[in-house]
């Protein structure tokens, strides 16, 4: 009972060569990529039994997807083609005081299309240990929003742990709903939340009591009280994980 | 009086390298393709002034598709930056057996999206000579139909000789509108018609009444028999021009 | 009752961009090559369920062609990871008068180190309509060539069709048997056998009695003859298929 | 009197683009490397007349191999081509937390086949200054380890001086002898010998009696006081180079 | 009135991929490069109308040349295409110890053969509100140094505030001058002044009567006093920029 | 007596990737090329002992060009370091009805700045068998003209067989003397001459008094007829050889 399931979108990442800005030179560098998609290739590399659950189009760039999923071991048989496109998100990465910039064209997506009832969990989570989603498919669509719900009660139900990683973008959320009403209901699934303080704010309107920290070095205390207060709203949770992330230089991605 | 006015969609062309499959490795050729796009530059090239007339997002590709035709001297003063996307297509050169690939990622784009009125063709046509347009456009949305309509009608207005490329395709069309339909209402504003034989049958709806030429080689008298007919449903035409392509084998694109 | 388990050895293929001598620029287009794998994947892309199988080392370069067969959608689950090297060829595209070259660094192979036994072909076999191995395998050691005509045996104990191509290549065959004292064998375990004329003379030791063809076109009632002739020294064939190939140029590749 | 010998082996060095995973695209760097090649290069470069000796098969690759030398100045007239193979070595560049990593293919190669008398070092060593070996070639074969003493001892004899540069490989030294055994016989013909605290350990099986040093910098009176220890052991030397190298990031390499 | 003109050469800048030696794979990146366009393209992507003033010659380069600085939407009407050649450097990024390289190949370069009188500054500077040049330009010949301060000092007549970045270059001034006989010539045109402690010493001969500044950080009060010895002998100016750059490592170019 | 002499010009051959416009992406091939460079390059390649001469700035992308030849094996112990610059000549592949374009930038070479007495030619053409020069050399200067007939004559006295390919361009031959002038000078020291028929027209003023041949193939004893004419003219040549080239299409270069 080792299975480890995630769920959510994957693009197609196209990046320009080195630091050039985007079509400088008549070339792209295309891999795919997707939170979901990156735990579930991760985990697999690392020697676990990973299925990775999405919605895809029929077609020859969907295909390479499913295909590159397929060669680091993932398992994809639960992958649906389906009508709409494969997104697209376009990457530039900075240079000295010019910084990343990433351009998304994920607009009628094939998993912004998704509805509950799409997938059939109870076969899918059959097995498995564990259920990982985001926030980056609630922030899609209504449908995507409700879909992840569904999928993570009914993980629940099946006996997985449920990981849910908030992963706020405020370049998403553009449907009308807004991030706590639908992120609430989802962490109330979940046994394991992944957060930075931003995300905590965004996504679950909670606003930490203690300061974050002093200036230079992060303060240990202040992440410490704003889990325990994630935790007292959701007493569901066994875990939560803070993550620090430090940033030198665009010149690094 | 020399100007030369295009209008049509502009497209991200991504091509896999050499006689690759689509993403066998992980890089795109990307380059911009469109056939109203092609014959602005290749006239500019030439030594005309040309004026290419689209509708685009405001993100960082297209201002890279605006930035390519600005190189190559093409005004671009009238292009405007609208809602939609950039559309794209995926090219696959083939190999031996197997047939060259291009897949459609164009719904929603910016100059389907388009209405009569979005484009002061008055303004755009003053002191032009000549304005071309394609059956590329009229295929993707009745706006686009409609606005080609308007725009090839306000330009013989305006005292410019009106070129139509029919270039029928079978991919686009989906809309609900039959070719004929708008087709010949197109080609009624026009004074030089460029086809090949499916073009004037999938298009027009007109067949041949000569049989198209005997195995081997291609049959002038025919293709002057079908000019004939064109030139006499649609008499304010003054030049009907065919084009036959000889495709020896898929390694060459 | 679909399934087709290939057998043999898969290498780096290692060549040189376009029709540069190798190293002439500081690259290599590497990918992996071998005619086995390449019919398990072709099987795989045309949506038949296929398997490989092959020996191979423990080393993220053999990884990394496990990883490659499996993005095609190849079961790899009976490939062995045992001692020995993974397997190298090096290629350059000829040009003009130049004619292509291959050179090999294959010997100490980890499928040339495979004896009778190391794999259990009745699991592997099992619900597998075809079984197929070439000639290749046989020609790199004792041990790869009792392994082979093993297999084919136990492929067909198992139920399946079992095709051999012979796939003569000079260069191999220096372990010391004569290829018609090993190939001979391996055919009586055969339903079908792939070859040309070459393969049939040195494979088989088998001459054709009728000369090939006048000059210029293939005849094709010399090559009936000649497939004619090995049928009646094995009669357990059904199929004997000749296969032809015109070069016009070392340009192509 | 100004000519430079260096001895061992060349390599065919693979090294995946950028910080790629081996194979990640269908590409790699194909350069040479082996440490008394890159110093024969080095020294030629900075304007000395080197000369390199070493066993390659004859192939293409090697070919451009010896080319590569020639290319930068290098007197390749010793080189033998014999038996055996051209040694590789895959290069994989880490990134973040991810170490690089390289995977040796070297097993049988020519230079690991060679024994005592096949180099004619009286000639080789006529008129040179100084001839240098590491301690690679001694780990690679018992005629290799040989070869590398008889080399130095005629070299000695030829009035050069002497360098071994002990090179520790934990990855090597598979072929029954203990390091020490070996190399303590090749650096009682040395004059010069470099290294760093590990080498010394490993190779002579000289342990510090004074600690390394604290925490934080090197302590360079340890380094004294290890560097008098292997003279005490090996008057015949009349230098200990020991070098420190601080690696700050897998990303440069 | 917004216009902003600069005036200077352009050159084929041709760099060795990442930290090669130049030549070391059969490859150099091809781009444009000179100060002074830099100017132009960086104002034009930050909004800015720019005009970019040069000469070059008849040839699909420099035509090359012309439309890079079009797609940055510089405008580039007043370009002269004349006798001589295109100028080039030659650029190899270092690696640790090796310092970074330039190698001009610019001799006969078409600007470097222009002479007062052939550039009608008084319309090219119709409306534009600023002037910019370098002290490149005068270090390339008589003509081009005489058509620099007539530039400026028409540029200056027509309205213009005149700026010029001195920029020392040692490598250049081979035509017999001194640089401060004309440098200070051009800059009594001017209204800004860029330059650093070296410029202002070689291009203006002004010595620092303040000691520049105590080892480790740049002291501010010695630059602000050499900039005040600038404008005590230049009263036309109204600024005086210093410029300051650390450079940590030749990995970063 | 086995070595062979060459001398000419040598120059960095940028060409545009595939069949690209010069600068569409902004990379070059960078190689070396040269018609005599080549032939050296060619005999060494099949094992002659070849001697390259020639003169060549010093800079580091001349450096680069030495070290190819040394790497083919080339004895490039006669080129000269001197003044000018080092020619380049840029090229770009033609497709379907565009053709291929050569571009010169080679004005001020170091080889157009020699004249006669600038090479040893007795101590490089001591224990040489032959000697070949082209029409390319005398094309560019006086002195590059003067210097090759020395060369040619001091060869023919050493005992070399001089051969000259007439090689004629008419982009060059600007300095003032008609190709014949000279061309018939440098013939009168050759054994062999190599051409085709406008060589023989344009290089020696010989008009053919059998017309060429009839459409279609080429007529063989109409060029063996022009070849005796030249012979008589030149009493001294024991051979003439004509060489005759189909271009099918500008796709294959």
């Amino acid at each position: 009972m080792d299975r480890i399931v995630t769920f959510g979108e994957i693009m197609l990442r196209l990046k320009s060569p080195g630091h050039d800005r985007l079509l400088q030179s008549p070339s792209l560098e295309a891999t795919f990529g997707g939170g979901e998609a990156n735990v579930a290739v991760s985990l697999s590399l690392l020697g676990r039994e990973a299925v990775y659950v999405t919605a895809l189009p029929e077609n020859p760039v969907a295909d390479a997807a499913v295909g590159e999923l397929r060669r680091y071991g993932v398992d994809v048989s639960f992958i649906r083609r389906t009508k709409g496109r494969l997104g697209i998100y376009y990457l530039e990465a900075g240079a000295d005081q010019r910084p990343s910039n990433v351009s998304y064209d994920r607009e009628g997506s094939s998993l912004s299309l998704v509805r509950p009832g799409d997938f059939d969990w109870a076969a899918i989570c059959r097995g498995a240990a564990w259920f990982h989603v985001t926030g980056i498919t609630p922030a899609l669509s209504q449908g995507a929003a409700d879909a992840s719900i569904e999928a993570a009660a009914l993980a629940k139900q099946a006996g997985c742990t449920v990981s849910v990683d908030l992963n706020y973008r405020k370049k998403l959320w553009n449907y009308g709903r807004k991030p706590p009403e639908v992120m609430r209901e989802l962490v109330k699934c979940a046994d394991v939340v992944i957060a930075n303080e931003e995300d905590i704010q965004r996504c679950l309107g909670i606003e930490p009591v203690v300061a974050e920290h002093a200036a230079g070095s992060p303060d240990v205390e202040a992440y410490r009280n704003l889990a325990g207060q994630v935790r007292a709203e959701f007493p569901n949770l066994s875990h939560v994980a803070v993550s620090l992330r430090d940033s030198r230089s665009a010149l690094y991605i």
